[in-house]
């Protein structure tokens, strides 16, 4: 398919800056021009998006996600953590059947794309019958998906771990596989390090799509008294010293949260070359705390952003958490320039596809895939207009996504997503949460 | 004009709580019966809306807001406190006139009620010719008005203030007008004595339409030196005990913000019963710092919310700011119970009227006024539904708005406001804009 969107600004993220008035030509599933609206009239064949009045932005990358867990969204909120996991979500969880997992995971699907994310970093248990994989490849999406592994279920992990790499690693160009160990103090210290060598061996075999080592981390401030519980094993200084010490920590590795770093810790993160997951919703929400992300983005720690679950972020909306990660550093921080809009939309970009180690991803520029969000800035919140970047971060909602492509095809047209039955999904999803509900109850 | 609104939930804020499959009746203005699906055949002739698979909820009041500035969104950002306000929001406001004011106010106004707010508190320099007030009336809002007062401009603003009151307070049953000192290290402390004795005069004059006390406090830690600064005058231990010793401190104060206070300063907001509108969107965004709202509400201080200007939030969208509400303290506190949803939502809607002293407000009930928001729920990010307040304030968006009743009016219609022609009022925008700009750079 062949685009030309004609119009509006382009925020390309890239050297190219900001085009206004500009066209971006689309073909093959790749950014093949850009530049003023003049260049249209060279492409005379193509599909037009009039993109008058609009803005584009690179597709939203989302570094941290359980897009499984669609159907959990507001079934239990405002309670001690404990309480939540072991009374409410952990239940819910093992009552869920692998097509329940698949329409939680296409609904999140859904939502994001509408938002304006193209492609998301997401950690579930796999099943092979239906996946998140299947969710993302349905739903037209770009993802990187892991199963979470865990040493209580190690042969199992390793068995489906393989599985989902072999079923899905480079699929369609649009589905990348990582390995997914959950926790530091759920994975036991040499199951962790042979996760990671796993992840090693097949990033030697393959140099084309590499594969992310994608785990939590340092979320919770008593994690080195929970590894110590759980594998008697003393931490040290810190859960980051700690994995250091194991040798896990590369630039392979994607970290979500970081909440409980030190100064000591930053230094490794951005030695190792970690790329870091700010997750400011979820970390509110669950009262884990605040990253201290302006101190890591100082030191040249790689920074991107991730919603978590809807369980603890409740939308998977990439703008609302953008302008949480602007906002919230500047109340604590007591400094309103940190975190400036170009910083935030950058981490959700560029930087994120460097994190993802996804090549030509996170930038509208030639040769970059055609992965792009259009937002409708014709709009009583969003006129008038003085500069693109404070509106994207500070004024403009998901539900201003008026177009989205992915990987050269229109995904939402006129605010309506192309590739799923809307009305099918949402009927699917209340049967799916009363067939949980009743099993709990039964 | 007679509606009834069928199907959906009712999010009543009432002892009648939440009405499923519900129906509301309203006629001439007021809610008349509010009850399930059957009760709409008893008014055969009204007006149906089909509420079908949507959530009703009192209209949002937002507590705190400079309408006026409309223009100024995201014209500066990211700034220190100062360069800011001297660089670039006084010297735009500087060249603003009466008829920018108008259509910034009015442009606002519209981002409010499609965003499902119905009343709004606000505080600008007043101008006879056009003014919020106008733009309030036109947009079929409701709202209270205020002059903003300064020591400098004395004899002008009682004159203004004199003016407001005769022309608006009251009008249409949809506009009050309030006493607006703008803070007290720009008013001094005999001239905020003698606003607060011309609010009791006007309140011993009218019981049927309190005139509210409107005022910045505590909004940054630097008051004490400030009022020293300007007024030679020690505030002693804080600007909110320097407040209660003028006598300025009682149930008709909407104190704006409230973030530098001590214990001490809350037990005095509670004794005199002060409202205080908590702003967190604009206190991040300032790097003014955190109220400490869940200590505040502990001991019985009546909280309420406001977005602030469009200028220091950039939306006014009370969804986010009530999101932001709910999230910021659990982070902050590290306790993931308090404020949960209900008790935002109460923050914004029965807190809020209770704050304003307008009766009848707040709440979907029998003789209340009808001001309704009903939110469309039929969509991937808010199905399936286990408890409408969690999705209201934690899953919804200010874009769900599907339908909004001001005073019995339907001013949003499937989305759509049916009060004020958006193109028109987008073009105005930008010409104004344009012309503020021009008269900054001649």
């Amino acid at each position: 398919m062949e685009f030309k969107i004609v119009g509006g600004s382009i925020v390309t993220m890239s050297e190219i800056g900001i085009v206004r008035d500009g066209c971006i030509i689309v073909e093959d599933g790749e950014i093949i021009d850009v530049g003023s609206r003049d260049i249209a009239s060279r492409y005379p064949g193509y599909d037009k998006i009039d993109a008058s009045g609009c803005v584009a932005i690179p597709g939203l990358i989302n570094c941290h996600h359980h897009i499984a867990m669609g159907l959990l969204r507001g079934y239990a909120d405002d309670l001690a953590l404990s309480e939540w996991l072991e009374k409410w979500v952990w239940p819910f969880e093992s009552k869920l059947t692998g097509y329940d997992i698949y329409v939680g995971a296409l609904l999140t699907a859904v939502e994001s794309i509408l938002s304006g994310c193209t492609t998301v970093n997401t950690m579930y248990h796999y099943a092979p019958d239906y996946s998140e994989a299947k969710a993302i490849m349905d739903s037209g999406m770009r993802g990187v998906v892991g199963h979470v592994c865990f040493s209580w279920r190690r042969e199992d992990d390793l068995k489906l771990t393989d599985h989902l790499y072999r079923e899905w690693h480079g699929k369609d160009g649009r589905i990348r596989v990582s390995i997914d160990p959950h926790a530091c103090y759920t994975v036991d210290p040499s199951y962790m390090v042979e996760l990671h060598n796993l992840c090693l061996e097949l990033n030697d075999k393959n140099h084309e799509s590499p594969v992310t080592f994608h785990t939590h981390l340092a979320e919770t401030e008593d994690e080195p008294v929970k590894v110590k519980k759980a594998f008697g094993v003393e931490t040290g200084k810190s859960v980051v010293s700690y994995m250091e010490n194991l040798g896990v920590l590369d630039e392979y590795t994607v970290a979500a949260h970081c909440v409980y770093v030190s100064e000591d810790d930053i230094s490794i993160l951005a030695k190792r070359r970690v790329k870091v997951v700010h997750c400011p919703v979820s970390n509110l929400k669950l009262s884990s705390g605040i990253a201290p992300i302006p101190a890591m983005l100082k030191r040249g720690v790689k920074v991107t952003i991730g919603t978590d679950s809807v369980c603890s972020h409740n939308r998977s909306d990439m703008f609302e958490t953008m302008k949480f990660t602007a906002l919230i550093h500047k109340g604590v921080c007591r400094d309103p320039t940190v975190m400036p809009a170009f910083s935030v939309l950058k981490a959700a970009t560029i930087s994120a596809a460097e994190a993802l180690m996804w090549d030509k991803l996170g930038a509208i520029k030639p040769g970059y895939y055609a992965d792009i969000a259009i937002l409708d800035f014709r709009k009583p919140h969003l006129m008038p207009l003085y500069d693109e970047y404070s509106h994207i971060i500070y004024a403009a909602r998901g539900s201003d996504v008026r177009y989205v492509l992915i990987d050269g095809k229109l995904v939402v047209d006129e605010g309506r997503i192309t590739t799923v039955d809307v009305e099918w999904l949402l009927e699917e999803a209340v049967k799916a949460r009363d067939s949980v509900l009743d099993r709990i109850h039964s």
